[in-house]
């Protein structure tokens, strides 16, 4: 490890998402000095696009050098089907490149720096207790309302991997058995299908059919127009079927946590992403609802929080925040 | 810590039960070389209750003795709703004592070696790790199927015991919304109201009820005297009902585990308890719809195994295996 003191070193983040992959350079705190950004899609061979952002991310080490020295600790990566213990990105669906990708190792060797690798909802865990909400913390659950639902487990102050690096995808933990049927995975009423922006659009669209004659601010947009935004600023405009959605919504959303919240008694469950956004709207069902069907040992004490990381910059903060772990 | 080897060493472990106390010492490979027992309930107070244990224990602790060398490394202690954190059992509704009781400092003042606490199905968890079937695992799920539900979740080596000492009620997830009440909690469709043998035994009523007109070899016994033990037995002599009931109980059990997989990805799923003693009849659906329920990286993988502690042994064994994690 460095020997040089932890307030001068630099983390250097990579975020790879399907269209573009940014990194950054990062402190301990979490600031950052240095951004930069390439396409994801624009190489077919892996060699090619390694290279290219090997290019890109030159220059921020240079001038973390000062002669011999070098300030940056390591790098962190997070991606897609990120496996923390192989460090392969494992068949990801999103990307161009197909099967088992070396993602660690290539950029290891490339860089000569030491290189961890997880997928994104573990990176935003590693990041909210290194640099937001869950500072300090040593038993958090992080959940990730966006596209889909992801999340990232703490406990014991370790981000929990599982015996084969692919644990905490509670998005896909069922909820309403026979409920909704997953676009993707074909499973009924997991949590993905109701918590995520695409579940949440869904919801809308079915209480609009469902009262039919019942005038809403939403029947003013085009079906496919109506996304979490466009509800979310009905309900702030008092519009009965946006907020009736986010009820919905924030009743399922706390029924699932109380259910985790029995398999790891978290001190605090922190709501990351789009959905996040809606405050009130979404925040006071959902602790409302998973208050109601928590055992009385567990009541009232579980602190249901937003993020606390900037959206724009939580991708390169999360990845970065894999270096400060490194051993 | 002793400086003696570990083959030298030996762990003394207390298992409360609601009605009997007992306990033993054991070596570091499961070898229980001395056992003694006390009723639970005699005392009102719990310092007498102590005084009779500890005066019990120390013939024990003496034969262990050679001049001023101890070989017993400590004390390990099961007992329900005990605190691993706090060293206190707290609340626990099935005791004399009620409020929070110190009983790790009680016993460790009056025998003069550390001691540890935990619930029971943590404590046969760390036995299932220590001396049993999970021996060597560092991710695992212990699921205790007994009266009620219990468990113990081993995630990178360690015992989850969550921000409070709390983690770990499987037994009150919510599997089905709107299903079975339970008799205690109020809460509809736990896990505990399907898998424990009070909801098997619910179970085989309700499907007597419901198939009134079918023969079984259940309709032979008063309704008071079916429990999990006569319906194995009718199950093994090919009775339908019988075999109906622990298809429904493995068919929610399995889709309960597939959600615990989601979270914490674990080798394997050790099922210990009276229930699990029916083997093919409870094991093959269970993992049946384990397996339909988990997203395809988690499939064929996670082995679904009964406990290899000697369930008159396992009490003892779990709690003395505390010992071996004292720091």
């Amino acid at each position: 490890m460095l020997d040089i003191p932890i307030s001068k070193q630099k983390a250097i983040g990579i975020d790879i998402g399907g269209t573009n992959t940014v990194f950054g350079i990062v402190d301990h705190r979490g600031e950052i000095s240095y951004r930069g950004a390439i396409a994801t899609r624009k190489h077919e061979h892996i060699e090619d696009y390694i290279d290219e952002l090997c290019t890109a991310i030159a220059p921020a080490i240079a001038i973390n050098q000062t002669g011999t020295v070098n300030y940056i600790r390591g790098i962190g990566i997070g991606a897609p089907n990120g496996n923390y213990y192989s460090g392969k990105i494992e068949y990801a669906p999103n990307l161009p490149w197909t099967g088992e990708i070396p993602l660690a190792k290539l950029i290891q060797d490339k860089l000569s720096l030491p290189a961890a690798l997880t997928n994104d909802a573990n990176a935003a865990a590693v990041g909210e207790m290194t640099y937001g909400a869950a500072k300090g913390m040593r038993d958090f659950i992080m959940i990730t309302l966006g596209t889909g639902v992801g999340s990232g487990i703490v406990v014991n102050g370790q981000l929990v991997y599982g015996h084969d690096g692919f644990a905490g995808e509670l998005g896909h933990t069922i909820i309403i058995p026979n409920g909704r049927k997953h676009w993707s995975t074909g499973f009924h009423g997991s949590l993905e299908t109701y918590a995520s922006a695409t579940g949440v659009r869904i919801t809308a669209l079915e209480l609009l059919e469902k009262y039919k004659d019942k005038p809403s601010l939403l029947r003013k947009y085009e079906e496919s127009e109506i996304d979490s935004h466009i509800i979310y600023d009905c309900a702030v405009q008092g519009d009965e079927i946006a907020k009736e959605t986010f009820l919905f919504t924030g009743e399922i959303l706390g029924k699932a946590l109380a259910n985790f919240v029995m398999f790891s008694s978290p001190e605090a469950i922190v709501l990351f992403g789009g959905l996040s956004k809606a405050g009130k709207f979404i925040f006071e069902p959902t602790r409302k609802h998973m208050e109601e069907n928590l055992l009385p040992i567990f009541r009232n004490k579980i602190k249901l929080i937003p993020s606390e990381l900037k959206e724009s910059d939580a991708a390169i903060l999360g990845a970065s925040a894999l270096v400060w772990e490194l051993k």
